[in-house]
Order: C-alpha cells, then structure tokens, then sequence
C-alpha cells in the first residue's frame, strides 16, 4: 500500500490540531491547500511564520496587540468602568454590540478547583492595581454562565464588592431571535425571573 | 468599535479558504491557533512554505510525487490493469483497499459541458500513449457514481471499448454495515440489479 508523501501526511498531522479538525477533515483541508496557488500557500506561511512576533498580549489587560501597541489600551476615554472577560477573545465579541466604550480586563482562565484552577491563577494583584490606577467605580462581569464562569463570579463579587465598586454581570435570558419551544427550561426560568416592565 | 489586529484579520482571511470554513470557524481556527507554541506555528509556517515546492504532480500518472520520485510509477510491478480517477487524493482511497495493484491514471477532471469542462479537457492522447506503452488490457473506470462521473466513464468506455480493451467500473450497491431503512431508494435498485448468487 502506498501511503500519502511524508511533507502531505506531516501537514495532515499539522492541521489535526486545529479544534473540531478529525483526520478526515484534516486530509481535506490538506488537499485543498495542495490546490491553491504557490503564492496562497506562501502566504498563509508568512502570517503563521510573523504571528508569534508581530502579535502579543497587552501586559496591561491582556488584549491581543500588534506590534507592541495595545488599540485597548490606548483608546482615549475617561471611563470609570472595567469589563472583566475569561479570554482575549471575547472583547472583539463585546466590540460588535458598539455599546461598552470602557476599559477591558483578561482573566485568562476560570475557577475550576477540579482541573486545578485556583484563585492564585486570576492574579487578582494586577487587576487591583489596574482599579485603583483607572480610578474604576464599576466592574462587569462578563463571564460564560456556565458552572466555571458562575463560581469565578461569584468568588471575584465577593472580592470587589467589599471594597464598594458597583460589581455586575451580564443578563440572562431569551437570545434575540430564539423560539419559546426550543429554549431550555434553565434559560426559561431565568428570563422569567428577570422579567421587567415594558419600556424599560 | 476596536477591531482584530491586522496580523489576525489576514490569518481568518486565509483560513476561510479552506473547504466548509466560514468566518465563525476560520475565527476559532486562528483564536487556536494563537494558543500554540512559536514552534507549532513556525513548523505549519514551515510545511507550507516548502509544499509547492516539494509535492509535485507525476508528469505520467498525475499522482501526488515527492521530491520527484512518484511511489506509483516506480512500484515495480507488471500489471496489465490501469486504474483511471478523477483527482490524486482517489488514489491514496484505492490503495487503502490493498486490493489494487495496477496502475493510476489522473483524469483530473470530470466532463461537465455546462462548467465548460469538455473532452478535450481529459487530455486523452497523454492516456493512450500509456496504454500501449504499459501494454494495458483492462481499464477501470473509478469514478464518482454521479451525473459527471457516469458522463464521464461513458464517454470513455465508448473510445476503449472498440480499441479491444476490457473495460469495467465500479459496483453500484448498499455500503458496508448500512442499514437499508436509511438507504436511498436509487442505491437499493442499483444493489437489486446488481443482486449475485451467494459465494459469488
């Protein structure tokens, strides 16, 4: 049996690592790279060849920046709130509602003393010295609601509060667009409770 | 509203090329991929760069070769059975069976009047060169059983056939371990037609 070239089976083996990618789709990305263009191929190896250089986390609030310059960072504003978010990620996902102007802070992980993720892993230090330095009156909690975000929520509230910051977290309830009988009861339950007069 | 750096807008770019990718995923593809270690990017990076240049196509067979050394062509072997498929990748599907162990031929293509692909497309004078250098007395026709496909093992069948040649295609019929509630009724009159007395 003749098996694939070893430069085809070793970017195969690349691409496996990518999330969700199995060796099937792996072999089809594959081949469908070995069909682009020379300079197609070039290019995607450039970007991958620059990325670990040309793009680094803020050691401020841990936002991706490019080239040593942190667009968070050093957006003009005088905002007395801080986003608190689990990943780098998430503030472009904050970033499209067009509606949060203030300053972001990257947990980089959540509470989860099973997988050995404890408080000493959120450096609460830095981000104390973040608040007190932006002069930060409010601080969102914009954390997954599941079982890891909840209790980093709970645990970072029971910390900011104390200290009288206005400490709070995102809405749960119907997304926008959904349909009552698709919708689990948990989501359901908390659209209920959460329920508010009309014209709010 | 802040934006991705450009370094990552250009990666999400790039991997939305890939077959089945849209923005959604190319984004979890290159948010991964900023996840792994320098080395991991610069050995894809690396792949990449070196692919055109390494894995070229057989000037004979059309088979993915390495280096310039096709592992088909130089297989020794003295088969009178030549094996033609549409793409390179279906060779390496073939050889997986081990039960082939003829020649390839790469059609590259399959005829499509409609998308302009016709005869002249299939560089047939390139094939039967072959096959009268390989001294060749059977052809199989390992093409997709689709509309292209049949067009296609038509067409050819109606050139070889009268040059003497014994020429066959795949079996229509049920899948390995499928279930026939599930099957489509055209697989299951193509398995009845095809229908063989037991220990055939």
């Amino acid at each position: 049996m003749i098996a694939y070239p070893s430069s085809l089976t070793m970017l195969i083996e690349q691409l496996k690592k990518l999330p969700g990618v199995g060796r099937k789709t792996a072999e089809r990305f594959a081949f469908k790279i070995l069909e682009w263009s020379e300079k197609d191929q070039k290019q995607l190896a450039s970007t991958l060849d620059n990325l670990h250089h040309k793009l680094t986390k803020c050691s401020q609030c841990g936002c991706f920046q490019q080239e040593n310059s942190c667009s968070f960072c050093h957006r003009v504003f005088h905002s007395a709130t801080l986003c608190i978010i689990a990943s780098a990620k998430d503030a472009y996902a904050i970033e499209q509602t067009r509606i949060f102007q203030g300053h972001y802070h990257v947990l980089g992980c959540l509470l989860s003393p099973l997988e050995g993720r404890t408080p000493e892993h959120l450096q609460l230090e830095h981000l104390k010295k973040r608040i007190s330095a932006l002069n930060i009156t409010e601080i969102i909690l914009a954390l997954d609601p599941t079982l890891e975000g909840d209790t980093t929520a709970l645990y970072l509230h029971e910390i900011f509060q104390p200290m009288g910051l206005k400490v709070t977290k995102l809405a749960l309830g119907l997304p926008v667009g959904s349909s009552l009988d698709f919708i689990d009861e948990g989501t359901l339950a908390q659209a209920l409770n959460g329920r508010h007069c009309f014209l709010q």
